[in-house]
């Protein structure tokens, strides 16, 4: 039993320890010290260097560490034929449920502002917007979008839904496909990216969409970094198109020291801490999927490559 | 029909057009240029100064601005026979709990740190509380701590609450009376304080009580600033009892420019905003009280002089 790591700008000894619990009779490789490449199958891998997988001509599966797998199929060595799974974790949507609502609150109650102005010294009351008055749209209502607009819905928001297909859900307003998008921006006070990383959504957070939105929206962007095209966000903001925003993804993370969303007052930059999977809840699925393949069994949590998710 | 305001640190304009709009035969006049003073039997008023329910020898009563009452009955010259009113604002409520769901999401995600950390442009990630795992302790189950521990608990936190009297509450471990106050503390990651203040609640926040708690809780103060004994809580962060801390309200506000708590990074302050009483949501209360008073009828929101609350 032997499964390669390949994950090159982490450390990946959580996941070792993590699989090794599950199972001691595993082998475990690191790229690029790994062995008997003709022989690998099942790989684990986080942003893979390009061209990697030609060295491996008999892999079946690629799994990835998390839930996006954009970083998996833009790499052009990797096979059609190959699987490629990602992570589901009940704990990962939890902590992006909560961590949406924080950042929607901190939205209505103006918490950064504040936390800058007591740096000043400065006691200035400025006016709080409560959730039955505060129109959140979540962009994206998967596996993840899903629960986050409930969750907003539950604390009393008023929520509508974006989504490639048409979905039902109660006291959930939704709309589906790029015809109904400026239906659904035009009466936002929020609109919340939880979308998966396609072609297709690649730079949706961009000038003509934050434009439909009623002036002065708020931006909360936990998809990804290229969900945005950050040159837009920051002229929307400039001209007041939108008020703010809150970032916890970014083209490049770390974000670049010279990267101008740093000192820019309206945004509120976290370190893509939404949440981070935790190896030890996760590892099981893994090695389960591991099991299936030698066993001729159908694997779990895979991805559609043609719609990227 | 004359209804006199007592409120010399407030613009009263607001009030006055809330209550016009309710009324249009309404007479109201401002202290200190109000007349016939000795016909007067009915005071809206906030931080009244001290003697000067002794130019009004028919007072009836005096309705509080707010939910709190003892800038009233500290009054000397506030006869015992007067009735007082509190306000009982059910938007009063809802926004109390959603700011204190807010401050307890706001430490479970570091906010306030990523805050500063921002403006020195770091990218440090560090590790998050998760609401299952956050045990929050609610010091006053009445009309407000009541509806905030169950939208805590609501939303996946572990609750425990701590009253004057017994109380019996679904999902929510209680404790009443200072007998079990420590065993209600010992468990605690996260205190709130929304008690009424009271001879007995002054001061409540206190090393004593601070020391009772697992060492770096974290305190949430949206009762009174006399709740807090507010160098007890300076040494508290500095000993490192307690991680720290989110205010709302203070001693002196606003807050003045050399207090030390400006420049504690592990406090959070914001100005007395959790909940701001808006007088167009209220003014119906007060009339109805007024006229309450004129037909004979017993009153509603009075208070227990005696109990304070």
């Amino acid at each position: 039993m032997k499964i390669v790591i390949i994950s090159p700008d982490h450390d990946t000894r959580a996941w070792e320890d993590a699989m090794w619990d599950e199972n001691q009779d595993l082998e475990i490789e690191i790229y690029p010290d790994d062995t008997e490449r003709e022989k690998t199958d099942f790989i684990l891998a986080w942003n893979p260097p390009e061209g990697v997988f030609k060295h491996y001509p008999n892999l079946k599966v690629v799994a990835s560490m998390g839930a996006g797998i954009r970083h998996l199929t833009k790499n052009k060595s990797l096979h059609a034929e190959v699987t490629v799974t990602k992570i589901e974790d009940d704990q990962l949507i939890e902590d992006l449920q909560y961590f949406v609502l924080t950042s929607v609150l901190n939205y209505c109650r103006n918490i950064p502002y504040y936390v800058i102005q007591q740096q000043q010294k400065n006691w200035n009351r400025i006016s709080y917007h409560r959730p039955k008055e505060t129109h959140v749209g979540v962009l994206g209502l998967g596996n993840i979008g899903l629960p986050v607009a409930q969750l907003l819905e539950k604390n009393n928001f008023k929520v509508s839904g974006w989504s490639n297909s048409e979905k039902e859900i109660e006291n959930i307003d939704t709309f589906a496909g790029r015809d109904q998008l400026p239906n659904f921006l035009k009466e936002l006070d929020v609109m919340v990216c939880l979308l998966p990383l396609t072609d297709d959504t690649e730079d949706i957070l961009n000038k003509e969409v934050f434009n439909q939105l009623p002036e002065g929206a708020y931006l909360i962007n936990v998809g990804r970094g290229s969900h945005l095209v950050e040159s837009d966000l920051l002229e929307a903001i400039e001209e007041g198109t939108l008020s703010g925003a809150a970032l916890d993804v970014f083209q490049d993370e770390p974000l670049p020291k010279d990267h101008p969303f740093w000192e820019n007052e309206k945004i509120t930059i976290t370190p893509h801490t939404a949440s981070v999977t935790q190896p030890s809840s996760v590892a099981h699925q893994i090695l389960e999927n591991y099991k299936n393949l030698k066993q001729g069994k159908e694997l779990k949590h895979t991805v559609s490559r043609k719609k990227g998710y």
